[in-house]
């Protein structure tokens, strides 16, 4: 049994939630084994989830938040020369207090530094989970950190925060750290939006990231002018390509700068981690998240375990805190079933409290009604 | 399939839950029926479950409240010749405001009505449902209404409410129902209380149909003394008789002067409807209630389903609103898996007012694991 949650958002990790299942699983599976492996879209959670299913280490380095003051900020080392990282842990919206959010003042910088203390393991491919962002600087800040000068038409350099996007005249990459050549990032988004324009990163995301109307216009409008940039001085139409508008445009600085690849979060974590290997050997998958509902369609984690499996001809079950799509719905999307956990708990606060209890529980009464013969 | 579950208290009855369960499950059974058999333990509810497993029919008798009023109160005929009828119908607690409540003015005189209004269509057998009733009369209202003389030592005639338990010095049964001697009487107890003394009747119910202290004492000893009464007429022992207690001590009356067999109620109710032969040919049990919790376990419904399921061996699922026994104690009952319904609601009002959808939703979830193959 292949027990794939994403994470019970404010309950429970990803890693706790596949503990807990396999916890569930093990009271009454009869000795039919659990393997656990957590699954993320390229969201806050994503490297531990990685690190936890395939087994690799945690490294903490020490680098600068969006506002330029120290922060420490986790990475992960994968077994097979991976490394993954968050934007979030570095220049992460949950690392200000609501009045220091501002787009225009912010910047990736911490995001550039982390990527080179992976870079100092010498990887073969760094996997980036781009969900969560103070920014919206089309990444400007962290290709500043790996070597890149940002120069306005004065030939001034600039530091890569947001209101610097519309005084961006040219990036000179000729000190871009040259171990960049080597290695394959993929950028794991956890949303889908382009660069800018009516359904750009600054439209859609920088007013809840802090800004006000007319900063979210002069955002736009800087990361159109980035744009054209990016695809005269490299040969990279940002504004043609899916998913470039991810993290304020991160995405779409990483493809231009790094020839990254941007990837569907969720698929791309699945991919990392082997999913579909383990799938291969499984005769059901047990996933799950806080909330099952019309949002978790659009390429959330769950879906996409759901929809692999379906492909894989093996039995999907979802054990979440609340369940808001019918049975027809759960049925098109690869679902088996979806059960809900939430056994006696009086309200949200508690159902969260008790979601480990919860998902160990449903486990077993899972474990129990295969009849993988229980004990 | 079976689909067996008791009533969801407040929310949804038994034949409410077999039905919105039943709905579910062909959402996604590809086709495997389900057998809707709801039950009950001879609490309220009690007929219409028998009713509505059995494809019975629904009579109502116009008779008297616990206070002499007249009230409608329905009972039911199945096929094969049972009638069945509640307590709770003519002489319970839920037809008396608060301040009306009083044990020692309250009697089961429309109790006898009721079964009297059965034995016109000739029963081969009468299943008594005796929860919720608001009386401790010993019976004795209902003996009377089936022609039973109550008479004090002074031969004067006794109406048989609680007042008069102490006062009865003899009974003459000589005008008592022919037809009684014809009929299997089966109360169908859903406590097991004894007839008196400290875990009797009085002791422990009085206080909740509304008798002060000192009226339960009143009453207690009103039962002994009956006891004995019973004991010396009748050769019937009350006092050690299992489930004799129950409905204020109607279960003990009805044994000693109709004969009656005292059953546990779930068991009485699940002979009712040949639940043994239904089982025998289902690959799957569903059951479930609003809550399970440690009273399930002292005999409900639900868990005397899953107890001749586990005996069977057929596995048996519970679908409940509330879940409050951990996995272990669960699976010793012989659940093989239970599960909560409740999906996305903020609480327990909401809770109850989206059982049926919810419990349907569940049930299209077992259908789909369970790969009956899915549509």
């Amino acid at each position: 049994m292949l027990v794939a949650p994403g994470a019970f958002k404010g309950a429970i990790s990803a890693v706790g939630a596949a503990r807990a299942i396999a916890a569930g699983w093990r009271l009454r599976a009869g000795g039919v084994p659990a393997r656990e492996l957590p699954v993320a879209d390229g969201g806050p959670g994503t490297t531990d989830a990685l690190v936890g299913a395939a087994g690799g280490i945690t490294k903490v380095a020490h680098v600068l938040d969006p506002l330029g003051r120290p922060v420490s900020a986790a990475f992960g080392l994968l077994p097979g020369g991976a490394a993954v990282l968050e934007l979030a842990a570095a220049s992460g919206y949950e690392l200000l207090e609501a009045h220091e959010r501002d787009p225009e003042r912010t910047g990736s910088f911490g995001t550039g530094e982390l990527i080179r203390a992976a870079l100092d393991h010498a990887p073969r491919r760094i996997v980036i989970g781009v969900g969560g962002s103070a920014t919206n600087d089309a990444g400007l800040g962290a290709l500043r950190a790996l070597g890149a000068r940002l120069l306005d038409d004065r030939g001034r350099e600039l530091t890569g925060v947001g209101a610097d996007l519309a005084r961006l005249a040219h990036i000179d990459r000729s000190a871009l750290d040259a171990r960049l050549a080597e290695v394959d990032v993929v950028v794991a988004c956890d949303v889908d939006s382009v660069f800018c324009g009516p359904s750009g990163a600054a439209r859609v995301f920088a007013a809840q990231k802090g800004a006000d109307p007319a900063a979210v216009e002069r955002l736009d409008a800087g990361l159109a002018h980035v744009a054209a940039l990016l695809e005269r001085e490299c040969g990279v139409a940002v504004a043609e390509m899916a998913h470039a508008g991810a993290a304020g445009g991160a995405a779409g600085g990483f493809a231009a700068l790094l020839g990254a690849r941007l990837a569907p979060g969720a698929a791309a974590v699945l991919d990392a981690i082997s999913f579909d290997e383990h799938l291969a050997d499984a005769a059901l998958v047990v996933t799950g998240e806080g909330c099952l509902d019309a949002q978790t369609l659009t390429g959330k984690a769950p879906a996409v375990v759901a929809a692999r499996a379906r492909a894989a001809g093996v039995p999907c079950v979802a054990l979440c805190g609340r369940i808001e799509l019918p049975p027809g719905r759960l049925r098109d999307a690869g679902f088996s079933a979806a059960f809900p956990i939430t056994r006696a708990a009086a309200g949200r606060a508690e159902a969260m409290a008790e979601a480990e209890r919860d998902l160990a529980a449903a486990a077993a009464s899972l474990a129990g009604l295969l009849a993988v013969p229980a004990g």
